[in-house]
């Protein structure tokens, strides 16, 4: 190692990819969108090619005391789909690497893919190949999907226009909800280990967090109503920090609207007696896996046919900045709190 | 976790895979090859895209004491190519993953990465995407590499026919070797800090584990020739597990001639001052990357204009097994006991 040292805390996650990337040269000429958004995506023969890859070590992300292998093994597959479809594609297949402790039976990791497999089933997707190896301390699950999607009708992170309109899909904030559930049972479970959790009517938050959907269903929607979207990603860090992607990729600014942010009733009264405000979660609880987009003016009419999507604001000129308007009439910048993975305190 | 308890290194790696994947159902017509090869196939639109993953543990795959960072990022990339090699096909895309523990800083991190780069820019390959994030103990590395074969070209470890002649690549056991050195310095350094590393005239052996470099050239030049292999597997965990493969995936035996294994002076000289028959580090040693493939008999003449390969044997009828003819003339049954990624003792 050398000598100099800086903290990679000090970069943050985006700001360590950015250092480490930023050199980074390509050399295909397949090589169409390469580090920098959701996927990448490669020209092969015609059609074209999406990849992403996602990692997920225990202590960091998740924690299995409360978190059963089955529903962890889905999410970890749910998490890489949500990126493809946020590049408006259709996953196909998925590699899957393991580091595992000697804690770790072979019952354990049945269950584990038993979920992994179950994704699969649901989205129609091929498990086929990867790599199972020992760690020295806990489960480590690496897994990369691969996916397709007509020549140049992928959507990144850069084509919103001054004008367009900010949508979003489902609602926010419960996962961010639902992890404080279950950190609050696991409190009171190690200090009381007789008593019984209290979970009756936060099945939506937990769910939310335990077994996430990636939205293949907004992707089939749009498509079927043949609204292209102008710019896409999905909302895994927060949607402050998405809608920051969003601007800073289309060099726009961005007003959002407080009282258009889609909430589910659990997560607002369940975000009342944590005394949160449910806003804060949307904006920077992160783990919500719905689809954050851009589309044009003359989409609007169509776009208010789903239930499931929201208009919550719109793409302004780059200088007017990323403000939130909220609900008393004040304009607030926004800022990216949102999930930092070189910040373990925050997520536990 | 479920009440039974089984433990993996019951399965061992290979056991546990094939544990995992037994019920694993492919949906996707265009999935030609699943998991069980070096890489796996997918028909896209006229040609075909190979894909392959492996990771890399600290403490597990390697020692940071002896292992420069730099030269650790190369090889992460080069085992993967290896796999893609193996497939008789080109790499052209990777993503790498990295979960790191607060011990890295930004410049540890720069000089992983200048060995990752220098083993694309050598290979030709983009790096397209990754994900980064910390890790509670150690440095993780999960690969992913893309590459791509013209329809139907790939060679698979299951084409083998009784009568073909086995050949490998470069020569075996100096990875072994370079590992016992590197281990050996590193206790002699732990013991008495102050001494000087003796390892002049180990460069190869010792460059063979730290710095491997994939076949690239033994695939060009057997395209060149047009020389097309029946079976093909890159040489990862020792030459007697690799020869099991082909024969098992094959469904054939198969001889190989203990005088034919090919090594460097430096590795037989190194074996021997250790006390290791060579043949031992060939057979079990592991981490050669050299290609291991069998070719038709009619071929023998144009591979015979190649330095870099041997013929170390010839397939046979499946029952006969998979033996070694030993220099004295004696028959043993080979078996696998190459690195097994569950028996943390045996490699360090």
């Amino acid at each position: 190692m050398s000598e100099e040292r800086t903290d990679i805390a000090s970069l943050g996650e985006f700001g360590l990819i950015n250092h480490l990337t930023k050199n980074n040269e390509t050399r295909n000429a397949g090589t169409l969108l390469s580090v920098g958004d959701d996927a990448a995506i490669i020209d092969q023969f015609g059609r074209q090619t999406v990849i992403t890859t996602d990692m997920l070590i225990e202590g960091i992300h998740f924690d299995l005391m409360y978190t059963p292998l089955k529903h962890l093994g889905y999410k970890a597959v749910a998490v890489n789909l949500s990126d493809i479809y946020a590049m408006f594609a259709t996953p196909t297949h998925i590699t899957v690497s393991l580091g595992i402790s000697s804690r770790f039976s072979v019952e354990a990791l049945d269950e584990l893919y038993e979920g992994i497999y179950a994704a699969c089933n649901k989205y129609n997707v091929d498990l086929i190949g990867g790599d199972t190896c020992s760690s020295q301390k806990g489960l480590i699950i690496s897994i990369t999907a691969i996916g397709e999607v007509a020549p140049d009708k992928y959507v990144t992170r850069s084509g919103a226009q001054q004008g367009d309109l900010l949508c979003v899909s489902g609602d926010l904030g419960a996962a961010y909800i639902g992890l404080q559930l279950l950190e609050r049972e696991k409190k009171i479970f190690l200090e009381s280990p007789g008593v019984q959790p209290d979970l009756q009517n936060k099945t939506y938050t937990i769910g939310r967090i335990l077994k996430p959907e990636p939205r293949a269903d907004i992707i089939s929607w749009l498509q079927e109503k043949e609204i292209i979207p102008t710019s896409m990603i999905d909302v895994s860090d927060g949607l402050s920090s998405e809608i920051l992607h969003l601007c800073k990729n289309s060099n726009t600014g961005c007003v959002l609207y407080e009282e258009k942010i889609p909430f589910h009733d659990e997560t607002k009264e369940t975000a009342l007696e944590f005394n949160i405000d449910p806003t804060t979660c949307a904006l920077s609880g992160g783990e919500d896996y719905e689809l954050l987009f851009t589309i044009r003016q003359e989409d609007y009419e169509k776009i208010t046919m789903s239930e499931q999507i929201s208009v919550i604001g719109y793409m302004t000129e780059v200088n007017e900045g990323a403000v939130l308007l909220t609900k008393g009439g004040n304009k607030h910048k926004l800022i990216a709190q949102g999930w930092n993975a070189f910040d373990t305190e925050k997520k536990g």
